[in-house]
């Protein structure tokens, strides 16, 4: 799901390499191989045979997928072509270590768990470097006073410190929900009582997470899909995260506000002298995407019996779009913070409409920003 | 937003190259060259000047829209960096006719009506050739006697031709939806005013929707995003009737109820005896990506007053995503009901376990049946 | 699902006397009476019995509706203890004619849809106030010269009847999307076979729309729910038309824009000086309600076979709600605009940061207004 | 948002106590007084005029809301018509002493989050109720071997105590995702700087979530909606568990499949043969409310700058819904398990149709309920 001429737009295009066609292949060879490996630990498979499959299994992460999405349509999934094709590509008495006591859904669900954490890992990178701006920012203007505007009406005093010590806390914060995730292997065969590598069957599931770097949950969760409803609702979260940040620099960038202006703002087709903030307003439309999307997932989690017939399936292009835009709205809203220029004098400016030449009283706004900055020295 | 591995299996093929890049590029270059005649009749633009932009702008509708998305990450969309390309591309001297008049808004708004028609003809096929089956089945099935489900118990006789009417008619209806849907141009400059045709601005849109074969909407509707959402919401009901179609077979065709089975079903990679019903199943899949998306595009719609500054670019994905998932959906459940096999005895079997030998009182089924063969002849 | 404390700030106290428990129980007796009256009319129940039964039902209508209630939970809906309380009230040589043929769901549905009609002239009513104001601002702003802002930064000029014009024809276009929803009974019996009429089902259908001033839909709907769909996004649409108007108010009402005041604006519990457009936020927040619950009722699309388990259930709370949250959000905006203050001289002087002295631009702007009043005379 | 009609067969009455209108004017009083409390914790307000304010606000906790609801709508909250009855009631020289330093929406968000509590410990108790039944026939069936369904069709053998342990695994998680979620206190005043409690502020903050029996947030989240969406997703998982449970139970309990049977299941107006599984049928309908919920209350989290203008507001009734629905949810299940009757002889005859006489091969079924049953000891 990659568009050259949309991903640029929303900001994905730094996540779609971790979400296309070439990742979730790769992935799926990873977990297959992997599944080798974890039975050679436990000695369903030697050890020699383990690696020979493995091998054949990384070799077949860099083919085109496109004759596998082909045929994957027949059965609902790509998994048992991409058998055939690794059990044609090894040795002919080989073939029976190949996809060792699994089903489909095991090696589908812990794929997309791979594919997760790579989204993920560019998606925390483009919140940290996001709030890094609003700290530096807040450092910065930790006295710089502005009016408070509540209902988009002017209130009271307050520092712009404050403000984007606010926006850096909301995207903190979803950072780290996003990083309390636990992304764990699914392993459990047919029915998920784990027959197909009895009696090793924990074993092979807890050697199968530690050959991955994921969680060993303990148990199977093929249709208890509370881990993927967790994983869409932080990545929903940290969309309204940058939804807030975005919609705030929006909002003070307007001509009549004039208090922050992108370094980089778009030019209109017809009006030269804009300066329309783009990155924010296409961070927000990134983010917009997500609450319908975490509905989608959080709706399919009525998973059937011992496998969704229809929900399980519903899950992957919603959580694929929702890594996408998640990942894209807070890349749209670093590259917004990264450069913002802040008009001060414009803040004292419409302060003073309010306040006239009072000192503004400012309360806790310098302690707010401090606490902020140490919270993440 | 395309996938050689995923379409196939949401049966999003068929529908991808009405709304992938290319489809984009070619529409905004067919909606830029009709631009440039519409001026010329009304006499803005001479003929010959007129006809040369208009072939620069179908030569352009094939080139690569890799440097254009990258292009457009600084504006928020790619009209005006292709209006760049077309006056690098045209005569020195014809610069002034490309983009006569418009903003990037109206460029886009009026491509995503071309995207969308083009994308509906391939839906509307789908859905037409699903209720085309659920016809035939209601026919051959007129006094096929089965059992009534309410709340998935066993209730009182009906017949499975009174079933696959009710399937058809809400195919049917979702269809004349989506006909029904009114395609408009968007034509109105930065403000809506039409202020740079002046005074012929009703005359050319009136030209540029002739033009077009779309409709001229009577006024601007660059922030009135009614339109946008009531093709939206046709897409979520087309979708809702697919998922109900769908939701049964795959009921239906539980090995315990045994009443139908799809000919072509998918085959499970540890389970050789299993008979999936793979095409209903990702009908549903498909389907279900719906209801969120439509929340979405609905969310969007107050677009702050000349121009949102974030929910008009989050109609994008949301809407393209919308077309490619009901065009799968009702491909998936037409492949699922064209080779649906009805095993009537099986419902006979079904229905005697709650009738033992009597007669089913089966009402006004065959009226059913025939009130809707008659209402489609 | 009324509320004294919350039901005037989103301003539902108008629509909740319309979906209330008393107006629940008074739809469902009228239709228990409809149903009687019908099988009168074809001889089914002799005329005497009928306007005994109805007159119970018209009685019981006024009942207290909490027993009912707590009776309900049993069956998961009120229709079969409202049944036996109806049939307790009767004559016990009239048992029989209570509830003639029909399975609650025909009642429960055919009522639905006369709460719904209670309601949505609550609602067009509260639409209609709401697009008078808007054509009384075009027509008085007619040549009232403002600055368009895309993306929030000032364009170019437009005039203040533009842009109301733009709204009133948003809540127009919605007002007649609503109108157009068709209302129509469902009859059907258990299966929706019509059994229990036999061989006058069509004609007791037909006699009970007649009965009941809606709709002969010439079918069973008990699992198309493709009318409730329409409904629901009918009412998604208006919700979207309402939320433009009252973002664009709010906007409008900043300090720093000034261009408009809400006459009667809410006070700060600590902020005297402020004046919150409190109306179009409470619009705008009671039109933020309406894209999750359209995504509900959208995904119970899918009921089950003859009955949905579950889906069927899951539409009352969501229409209801959705009834109640439009007609709040357009009874708020109305009285946002009954007395909305229009500043033209800030106007001008916002224009002006932007044009300096020379005569605006405004195209077409006058006659955009004209055919917005036209068409509506 | 209450009705005695609806609210018993959705579960809701249990829960409604909790949010209703006299549950919200508690919590608001019980803020105001706590606030009085912590004034005089640091000195702001003498102990003796904070006992008088919160002896007040705690009388006026019994009062009726409605005159407070019409007197909200001009504010679009009840907080400041409740500080003028609370002004009002106490003695002249001490009106100073009422809402002192606060804003409304500091008040009211804490009582949200005391609501919140309340209905917390109604859901968490009934989501353990149905665990425990779970855990209970996990542990009675952990040997009882029938046929695992995937994609709703036979397919290898399982037990219906690994099926139990994983709806309990579910159920479990769930709730514990619940209890994790922080309700803290808001305390900032009109810019969230906490000026009017200078330069006491944190400690008052404290003091006010000490006496609340709150956490102290560290910080003002009056436009950072994170801990509000965290809330509605935990809310939003729960549903997900209890609909994939109830969904299971409603498929067991089909009359071809005769597997389980709710021991008191509803009867259908017309056909006294059913028995149909209604508490689980209604909890599905409840849980299918919470992804649109969940969704409108993420959309709503980039409230503007220093206070929300609308999004703020359009949280009261998603999430109010939200905690109503998840709590009926959650009811209904816990009505259906425990006394869901399971008939292992029918299993045994169902998983015979796939596998014969032979031996069923169960894997490490047993391992798995072992491993439910002792975390949960």
């Amino acid at each position: 799901m990659t568009s050259a001429l949309w991903d640029p737009i929303f900001g994905r295009s730094h996540v779609t390499p971790s979400t296309d066609d070439q990742a979730w292949l790769a992935a799926l060879c990873a977990v297959e191989a992997a599944l080798a490996r974890a039975c050679a630990d436990v000695g369903l498979i030697e050890p020699a045979v383990a690696r020979r499959v493995a091998d054949v299994c990384t070799a077949q992460a860099g083919t085109d997928p496109t004759a596998l999405g082909a045929a994957a349509q027949a059965d609902g999934n790509p998994v048992r072509p991409l058998v055939q094709e690794l059990r044609a590509a090894v040795r002919p008495d080989d073939t029976w270590a190949v996809h060792f006591g699994a089903t489909s859904q095991d090696v589908l669900d812990t794929a997309a768990m791979l594919v997760a954490r790579d989204a993920l890992a560019v998606i925390a990178s483009a919140l940290q470097s996001a709030a890094d701006s609003c700290a530096r920012l807040a450092a910065e203007h930790r006295d710089t006073a502005m009016v408070a505007r509540t209902l988009l009406q002017q209130a009271v005093p307050t520092t712009f410190g404050t403000l984007a010590a606010g926006w850096g806390e909301g995207l903190d914060r979803a950072g780290q929900k996003l990083d309390a995730v636990q992304l764990a292997v699914q392993l459990g065969g047919g029915a998920g009582t784990l027959a197909g590598w009895y009696p090793h069957g924990p074993a092979v599931r807890s050697a199968f997470a530690a050959e991955l770097g994921l969680t060993d949950p303990g148990t199977s969760w093929h249709t208890e899909r509370g881990r993927i409803a967790d994983l869409a609702c932080a990545l929903g979260v940290a969309c309204g995260a940058v939804a807030k940040v975005s919609t705030d620099i929006v909002l003070l960038a307007q001509t009549e506000v004039g208090e922050v202006r992108e370094g980089a703002g778009g030019e209109s087709s017809t009006m030269a002298h804009k300066h329309n903030p783009i990155a924010a307003v296409t961070a927000r439309a990134a983010a917009a995407q997500a609450p319908g999307l975490v509905a989608t997932v959080l709706a399919a989690m009525p998973a059937e019996l011992q496998r969704g017939a229809g929900p399980w399936h519903a899950e992957w292009p919603a959580l694929t779009a929702l890594l996408n835009t998640t990942g894209g709205a807070a890349r749209r809203l670093a590259d917004s913070l990264t450069d913002l220029q802040v008009d001060a004098d414009a803040m004292v400016r419409n302060l003073r409409t309010l306040t006239g030449l009072a000192e503004p009283d400012l309360g806790h706004a310098g302690d707010i920003v401090d606490h902020f900055l140490k919270g993440r020295a």
